[in-house]
């Protein structure tokens, strides 16, 4: 399977994941940086998350144009990708969700802070995109041209994640495994931090913890069993790359091993 | 398909969809204006909103009474949608709903207001109606006759939305599709208003904001992914319109689209 | 089929209801006063709700002893049960749920009243019980035999609950169909209530409201329509009396009958 | 069945259970002493708790190097339970999950005590192991080797359950039935806590409550009826033991067995 392929198998695994876990839902995509020409990247044409196939996949610029004039309909939102590849080389997938645990975060001046050790990479704490501050007080708040893509890229700067006032978050990752890591635990951090912000002071993680996470190797062997795990889950188990699945076949293992005091 | 028949099948699609995604129980109820007579109403009989179907749908009289003498049991509240239309040429659906995350904000000074992109249709603040005002403090909360339902409407005034002290909500809309989505979108903003307001000041959707959102085409082509989505989720998919079905296959486009890079 | 048969029955399908609505989990059952004989109740073998059939069910002598020496294994806090009806001549029905929602206002000052106009039923406000106080500070908070279990229903007195400190509550009914609307609702209440007293003062039920829903036929026909919903989720569609079943028809109704404007 | 594929079936059932019931999910472990020799101890090779066979249990020296050179990829964090057996020989089993409820007491100075009946088996209060102490500021918080799992047992003390900050929770029992009802209980705890503690002053279990309940015998037949449903509701209940399933016949008992005034 060549590289386009693993990352258009990747994206669809990635839909299904997002939509089962509950990050996505009838809104809210997810996309990929083209793996063979940086200026562009790999989304779904506009349906649910949970539907998406492999014949939905779209190509763009970075500018949101659709290569070769595909005539598919569009995410109306895909300005949030472009936005931030352009600005940011190091980032090989985007996500945009609406998970409604994060956005009280997004309406009120308490800042959102990693507090466990799974959320980590989402960095010292994340920044709020206010779409008023620069368009207006008349949006609809949503991201539909490249001027507000780039944008709200800017509010990003070096991070992770940003989140987007009243509207959701949109988060980064160095692959497609690491983004949706990423937008999994965002949630999930949130709610505990939300919860123990009514029970006292708050014990976040120190920024050398931080730090640790962010040196980890975001596609270490630790993470491919969340990958596996989830995608299970989402009923796509059986799309995952045969190396993962030779993987597997180990962990199975010895059904005839032995154990010491057996039979 | 002529209009009745089409208004019918897309008021069992909303009911389905309503039950599935928790605004409705066993209690609660969604109508629509009979698309050729605007001095009745379409509601199906008493039954729960997950079970409704096609043949289960009766017609009203603006005062509650069924049309043709029609025996079968109505819904004891009819009379909200009743209020509701008589006062209100503009709306064409009402749903009835006694969803829980909305319901202390019946019960409190604490108004309900948008604070989310998609909650912005609801207006600026949603008024609360408290049945003893007028009818005294010995009833059971229930609407059950003309005067009540007429009452309710008169708080409703020309919002999109009122509370019912202790009791639930009615939502209107201009379409069918519209006050589905008011409705699923109501919890929501509910749940994130609550929780937000335990963390500090909240920013809540600006004027500006709101008119943008009243302004927006209520049945533009964004928000059919939604009534798509909901309604599949509901296992009522088939049941989609023609047209929407010839834009599905449009979405699924190209799977013999060649992506720059592929094969 | 005769009474007793009949009240097998829906004991079998209040037990389905209960456990499918979360009131009831691995622990926790519902009774019924035997038809024929005051001083007797039924009640299952000690198993789960959700697993509860028609052989499963025992007869109990108000004390908690078995009819007829029956050795299969009891609910050990049957007594719950055996204490309300001894005092209570006019409760035919008990339910003993762990509901989590309702515990916290069983470990707090904060007493639970009715907010919303299904609760009305629970009365003013509902006691509750602590087994410390009279059985001191070394039990295991289980109520075990006949003395605790009338204790428990001294504390209940006239009402229609009663919370038991870090364990649960204990709810009555005129039938099956009534205490289980009661323990249904209850959860929900608890839940809205707890919610709302973050917001601000709450408005719950007025006196005059409380009773009115006290005077409601417990089996008029909206209730009905919660029944038949609840057996319905839980599996329990067909095992519903013949009696429902005709105004099931009778709601189907006319799939002939021609709606104005209809072909 | 000898006792060693007894303890491996019971295993199996467990990480089945704690899957089923949330309390693990990707991540997170159960373990159980080896019966035949005290210095080793069962677990699943590194997968999800809900995937988990019969084939995929290895065998550990407490130092956590696996017998017999078995190639098979370990959980990371074996040494929780490796440090726990090694400290504690009362304890036959382990649970480390990262079950979010609990969280937010790991992070706040709030202590998480008991105040529900099943419950008491936490003790009185449970600790807080912070891996920063003596680890420092830059870990990953994940138990990685057999000093951190020695660590953590030294903060473990004498009791049943220790919280790790920012991470989740390691429990332990005499027996696996008794370890996963901790497990499991410690959230429904946590939440109901929780939430009390919004509503005023919070009325947990007194001294002697606590120790009445870790008096009790962790395997009597009250808790065989929580070990049946939840294994059933997991899928399980084909793997019950023998003298479990000949106790569940017994329970459903006679269906001939004539109620008085039936037929």
């Amino acid at each position: 399977m060549n590289a386009l392929d693993s990352a258009i198998r990747d994206l669809v695994v990635a839909n299904r994941i997002l939509a089962n876990e509950r990050v996505l839902d009838a809104y809210g995509h997810v996309s990929v940086r083209h793996p063979r020409n940086r200026d562009r990247y790999l989304i779904s044409c506009s349906r649910s998350p949970e539907l998406v196939e492999d014949g939905d996949i779209m190509e763009f610029h970075l500018d949101g144009t659709p290569v070769g004039g595909d005539k598919r309909n569009p995410y109306l939102e895909r300005f949030i990708h472009g936005g931030i590849y352009e600005r940011r080389p190091d980032v090989q997938a985007v996500v945009h969700s609406h998970a409604e645990d994060v956005l009280p975060f997004s309406i009120t001046p308490t800042p959102l802070r990693p507090v466990l050790h799974s959320s980590g990479i989402i960095g010292a704490s994340v920044p709020v995109w206010d779409i008023a501050d620069r368009f207006g007080d008349a949006t609809t708040l949503l991201v539909v041209n490249m001027p507000q893509g780039r944008d709200l890229a800017e509010r990003l700067s070096d991070g992770r994640v940003v989140l987007m006032r009243g509207h959701g978050f949109a988060a980064t990752g160095r692959s497609l495994s690491e983004v949706v890591r990423v937008s999994v635990n965002m949630p999930t951090n949130a709610r505990v931090l939300h919860k123990a912000m009514q029970m006292g002071e708050v014990r976040g993680l120190s920024a050398g913890e931080v730090d640790r996470r962010l040196a980890m190797n975001p596609d270490g062997p630790e993470f491919y069993r969340a990958w596996e795990y989830w995608a299970t889950r989402a009923g796509c188990g059986h799309m995952l790359a045969p190396r993962e699945k030779a993987a597997k076949k180990m962990k199975k293992g010895g059904k005839n091993r032995k154990l010491s005091g057996r039979r």
